[in-house]
């Protein structure tokens, strides 16, 4: 292929223009215009993509904040002036590696914007190997979410069968699955979550702890004899709360804490002498360390989707102008289940 | 042995009147004087102890609290009215128990008094099988605290050769072990002690708490490249500096948290969404899940201590009448290395 017969297109982006202090609002990301070449140069290594899903993602605030040593040992923070990074679906358009060629289909690192020319490193981005399941699912369910629900849950938790298990955040993208995986294993499950309507994935219970005065109390009510296993998600007050609630020898998968993203200074968190009297865990993770048990974890889940033991609530929102405010919805826990959006169908 | 040969002695005892709140009194124990036959009734499986050297240690801060099923699920509430129980060295007197003699010696939980009846429960008491080393010993580095710094180091910091250490309160009973530990496994060994006096252990490095306005600046003078692994026996404040500065993929071992016990309220820590960015591993720990390894822990420890490369130091007060002061100066951190008290020689 030679330049003359490069074709350029309009490459719509959604710039990040600077940090963010305390909640991000819509005009913290803005979307701009851009030409591209739908040709890599020649001699590239790299692969050009046309994104089709597009994934919000809680740990995405954590980049938007001041660059900091301590946050960014888990993700980067964003380059401002350029578009924000996230997890998407795409299709190969051009490519220069050879484990990808034009048609192929993959999810993993992509810029938020129409067409991005991507670089890969190791578990930056998988091959989609599977099409029988929705697309989408790569976001979510098969992605980077649903990974970090199975090494979560089966790696740091260490469950055993008739354990007591309370998932906060429970409807979105990580917690519904850690519920359900849960109940696969014979665990009593119960989530939290910001609604009625967030709180049907098949647990054994739920609440709404927007209308708890006492996050303690009700959790004591849902687990009198206490809490084996703790998904934590939100950190800060629910986390105090739980540590009360906990078990001898519990665990506590740290997994997010969204709650404390848009906070200028963490909360305090004061039951922390629990840790000693009940000889409790708490282990921080990041599905960063555990992508090499991807190719198992499909194996695991993709049975299960296909018998629909599994099922997977997804939040879409269309069109690529919906990408702020989907993403900044998760703030104010507006989604219910999965969110993306769509930039592209195919 | 008849009733006729009974010998009634007396036995000067401290009671624990009531429960404490804040930071306990002298007058929150009370010294009185009762009478004891020195030998069992007949048919009596229990046995008799002249009790020895009687242990301080700051769990017992929390057994002087008001009763919580929190703090009892590591140790249990003090029983108003009679003698506190601790840890102590003590001599057979009389045995109605197949594994004890007169004469024999042992450590493990008795009542602060002169003589003590004791129930033998699994891993209650301990026989004491060596004594080329000093008896007051099996009140520290070869009783409960030795045994913590053993557990806590070896089981639940998973040291390797190089990596950094700090510990707080590394003058007590059990931080001068967990850092002479470290030392012998290659690890670069920082800790924190109330006093200049206090932090002479053979560790690299030290520095006095009270001396430093701003322990996250301290910590990163002694670790700029961050801490592996933190040996808790502090909380509060020092943990929150703590967590900033721990390495990826840290280690805290929660063994105590001193600085919390004589507050209401515990302090609130702010600094936990660290534990998710490091993917740290906080993971309290109670020696009472570990003494199925005192024998192999006898094994380890007694070769370094005969060939001096363990050494141990002992803060002891003479007489039965030390003891409460003994015991309320580790809460003022008035104690430098292990405190215990003399109630007799032999």
């Amino acid at each position: 292929m030679t330049n003359a017969e490069a074709v350029t297109v309009t490459n719509k982006q959604i710039i990040f223009p600077d940090y963010v202090t305390g909640f991000p609002k819509e005009s913290d990301l803005k979307i701009t215009t851009t030409t591209i070449d739908l040709r890599l140069p020649e001699g590239s290594t790299s692969v050009l993509v046309k994104n089709l899903y597009l994934s919000c993602d809680p740990y995405m605030r954590i980049c938007m904040g001041k660059p900091d040593p301590l946050s960014s040992s888990l993700v980067p923070p964003y380059k401002t002036g350029v578009p924000i990074i996230g997890l998407g679906v795409s299709k190969v358009i051009d490519s220069g590696h050879p484990d990808y060629k034009k048609g192929d289909l993959l999810w993993g690192l992509v810029g938020w914007e129409e067409y991005s020319v991507i670089t890969l490193t190791t578990y930056s981005h998988f091959k989609i190997e599977h099409t029988d399941v929705p697309l989408s699912y790569y976001t979510g369910l098969l992605g980077m979410p649903g990974m970090t629900a199975y090494a979560g849950f089966y790696e740091v938790c260490s469950p055993k069968k008739g354990e007591t298990v309370f998932v906060s955040a429970a409807s979105g993208a990580v917690g519904q699955l850690v519920g359900q995986f849960a109940k696969l294993m014979g665990c009593y499950v119960v989530g939290s979550a910001g609604s009625k309507e967030k709180t049907k994935f098949g647990f054994d219970d739920a609440f709404n702890y927007k209308e708890e005065k006492d996050f303690s109390a009700a959790l004591k009510r849902y687990f009198p004899e206490g809490i084996d296993i703790y998904f934590e998600n939100v950190g800060g007050k629910m986390l105090d709360a739980v540590l009360i609630n906990m078990k001898l020898h519990g665990r506590v998968a740290v997994c997010g804490m969204i709650s404390q993203y848009n906070l200028v200074d963490p909360e305090g968190v004061h039951n922390l002498p629990t840790i000693l009297y009940k000889r409790i865990q708490l282990q921080g993770f990041g599905v960063c360390d555990f992508y090499d048990k991807y190719p198992k974890f499909l194996d695991f889940v993709l049975p299960y989707i296909r018998e629909g033991k599994i099922t997977y609530v997804e939040d879409i929102a269309e069109g690529f102008e919906s990408g702020p405010s989907a993403l900044l919805g998760l703030f104010e826990g507006k989604n219910v289940g999965k969110q993306l959006f769509v930039v592209a169908r195919e």
